[in-house]
């Protein structure tokens, strides 16, 4: 066993997981030890990488154990693990780092939405480390900082505030862009037509806050335009969420 | 007057106008004749690059007038131009190619949410053109196709749904990035956490379709996350829209 390596297990064949497993494998610093998930065809691409295994009785001591499991399955699987003093940490924005059963806890939460057949740069993904006393802090702090530039350290309630914060930035942005494209494609045109101002949005935050970024007829509180808008839309459900969000931001702008 | 070129006046010194001007002026083809504003002042600093003028006796004929105006002004300053037998086109997303009160009317809209300030390439710009018969309708797509490479032939209920969906995809989902930069800063979590993923989801619907593109809590049904996240949210406003765009969410993929 060579000392100067961080030697990590990771645990779990999903997205997560094998984000991870392939950033890890690059990097020679860390020993990817054993990867272990319950059904071995998930993890078997990386057998001439690393030992896999699909039995928990293989399971040796390492630095860290990294759970990348499904929100309900960490405090169940980590209870098999309680025999070890490994430090084991989960990868979950919006669980308890006292979730986990074992010996020494902490979080390893990357920070990104992962797709399996997207490949990601993981020196722009922050990730946000939690441990119950600074030595094992320092152990994750080490790890992340040999993967991302942006390492922060963030107690439980902070990592569930990004999540939160994530999911209205990635999951309900995506969510507008997809009512876009309907009424877009009911008017024969192209959704093609959205994507430059799309970019240029998500573009425009990386020097103006949203606060001062936002344009529009709801900002300029132009009603004769926002009548015309729920006049033009049919679809009850679009028109319910382009009332509500003109109605957010009229609100959030006429304290001023 | 050089009969090759196509002689351009622009009526306007907000945004739209400004980015006009300065995009006709980079073009040898395109001859820009006079700058009309009722404040002389906006348009003052291209002095030395073409005729400006404050006085509407002042202004000539030309192949294409230019109305970059506010939609609620285009109807009567349109009237002023009524003997003229130029082409006069409107820059608007959301008026009706017959609130122009001149002889020969058209559209001339480039949808992008122009900032006094940001330059714009026009050449990724899509830019929208309708006329009343085919001879006007091919003076704005010549036009139109000297600075842009998306030019597209739009009736005014087809623009009228590109502006809908803009609002959509551009003030709605910059809202919702304006929550995203409260709930962290109200947790002590810098914004720029955020703009790693911001930028990837708006990547991501370069190659998928956003129904497709879709991750998170609400499409997997992922209740407790749900639940967990609104006791989290504080403010009446953001638990508002959290449980109602889940909703919407939910409902979207429920039919399959």
């Amino acid at each position: 066993m060579d000392n100067k390596k961080i030697h990590i297990s990771i645990f779990g064949g999903g997205n997560v997981a094998t984000h991870l497993i392939k950033a890890f494998l690059k990097q020679p610093s860390i020993q990817l030890q054993q990867v272990y998930n319950r059904h071995i065809d998930k993890i078997k691409s990386f057998t001439h990488q690393t030992e896999i295994t699909d039995n928990l009785k293989d399971i040796r001591p390492a630095d860290i154990f990294i759970l990348a499991l499904t929100d309900d399955a960490i405090a169940g699987f980590s209870k098999k693990l309680s025999t070890f003093d490994t430090l084991t940490v989960h990868t979950s924005g919006s669980t308890n780092i006292n979730a986990l059963q074992t010996q020494r806890k902490g979080v390893f939460y990357p920070f990104q939405t992962f797709s399996k057949d997207k490949e990601v740069d993981f020196r722009q993904i922050p990730i946000l480390v939690e441990a119950q006393n600074q030595d094992d802090l320092q152990i994750l702090k080490n790890l992340a900082q040999k993967l991302s530039a942006h390492v922060i350290v963030a107690d439980s309630n902070q990592r569930k505030a990004l999540h939160v914060a994530g999911v209205f930035a990635a999951n309900f942005v995506n969510h507008l862009y997809l009512q876009a494209a309907k009424i877009l494609e009911e008017n024969k045109l192209d959704f093609d037509l959205l994507k430059p101002l799309i970019m240029e949005v998500a573009h425009k935050i990386e020097q103006l806050h949203p606060k001062t970024a936002q344009t529009g007829p709801a900002i300029r509180n132009d009603q004769k335009t926002i009548e015309m808008h729920l006049k033009f839309l049919k679809n009850p459900e679009q028109k319910e969420l382009y009332r509500i969000l003109t109605q957010s931001i009229q609100k959030t702008y006429s304290h001023e």
